[in-house]
């Protein structure tokens, strides 16, 4: 009666860690996201009891209270209970309402940390995300708050920044907005900005474009994407 | 005639992904810094040419010219050379250096992402990195600029963001320093501060405190450190 968070990486199989690999392989359930899983899954045990607890981008609330009775129901059925999140489970996972359920419960976890998708992206456009003196400061941020849209109390001093790099998740739909308020605030708009869409699956696709100019690229995005923005290097 | 950067991970030898495993086991040479090392290198071939390149905080300049000349020197000896990075290589790892060196030398690169040490004490603490609305925004930072010092132009704006979770690297010489910039700018004392030293090795020690009462911590503080601080969960 143990839950293992682990973390999958941003998708590329060969991106899992050792200790992830071998939590997987060694659990009785597993339950994941559609992000976290496809060929992940195949390290599992065969009589592995995999369930997919269909998290989306868009579909909140009631959904993620359903996952955390299912996780404490599963750790009470099972004696080693995998939930598997995709990226770096730490990072925009809803982490905290899971742990919560299973303190109440009086259920143990651990967590394993993972590459997030965003280091995933970087690496796989050959940029680092830090860079002395350009880019001194890296920082993560969603392209929505609880209400699904754009957050309305935005920090622009620390958005608009061009000595930082800034990493956005789960922004496809809100990205023009935010280059809008990007450029009202000082930022450049010739600042770099890179759409990084399903890295290191069959369907990776990375575009180069500016603050300015990526918005376009958007519409006919289909993967889990990631965008970075800042003085990326050429 | 190809360099790969591996991201080594925070250190515990489980955190390595098996990307990052095969390109050490395949590797003709191997140039490593003391902190991405230790039983990493064990999964190294036994006539694989292991080069310390003797980088360690508070030594720079010349010193990083003289990695980028080794770099290309062995890339042109051997076909599969590793260059390890501790953690993600892409964040604070000053790849971009390394990078330029080997374009100018006309030889191809990878980078293969890890997990960064942020996210790795994260876990060890058994917290998440953001937290729906308390902490919606993550981002990474230097306890020194170029300098070795404390930058002298810092954000404040969005250091001193109560929805924010920062991760300092290698701050444990200015973190005194910083936190009462912090508490100037009006982030409470009492913000949760942590400080993980040597994650998921034999000498690891996690201190709760506060901005405000971390500081004493880090005199007596011997491994490799990062200190996070934000609206951590208890």
């Amino acid at each position: 009666m143990t839950v293992a968070f682990v973390s999958s990486g941003p998708g590329d199989p060969e991106l899992l860690t050792i200790k992830a690999l071998r939590r997987i392989e060694a659990a009785d359930a597993i339950l994941y996201d559609d992000l976290s899983a496809g060929p992940i899954l195949d390290h599992a045990r065969a009589d592995a009891d995999l369930v997919s607890v269909g998290k989306r981008a868009g579909r909140r609330g009631p959904v993620q209270h359903e996952i955390n009775r299912l996780l404490v129901d599963y750790a009470r059925t099972y004696s080693r209970v995998v939930r598997l999140k995709s990226g770096d489970g730490g990072i925009f996972g809803r982490l905290e309402e899971e742990i919560e359920a299973l303190r109440e419960a009086g259920i143990a976890f651990e967590i394993v940390p993972g590459v997030p998708s965003a280091c995933a992206a970087a690496a796989a456009a050959g940029i680092p995300l830090t860079r002395r003196v350009a880019a001194r400061r890296l920082q993560f941020i969603t392209g929505h708050d609880v209400t699904g849209d754009l957050s309305t109390d935005l920090n622009m001093a620390a958005l608009a920044d061009p000595g930082t790099t800034t990493a956005l998740f789960m922004g496809k739909r809100t990205f023009g907005a935010l280059a809008e308020r990007l450029i009202g605030a000082g930022l450049a708009p010739d600042t770099p900005a890179l759409l990084a869409e399903s890295v290191g699956g069959p369907g990776q696709r990375l575009v180069r474009a500016t603050i300015a100019t990526l918005a376009p690229h958007l519409a006919d995005s289909d993967g889990p994407a990631l965008i970075l923005y800042g003085p990326l290097a050429p």
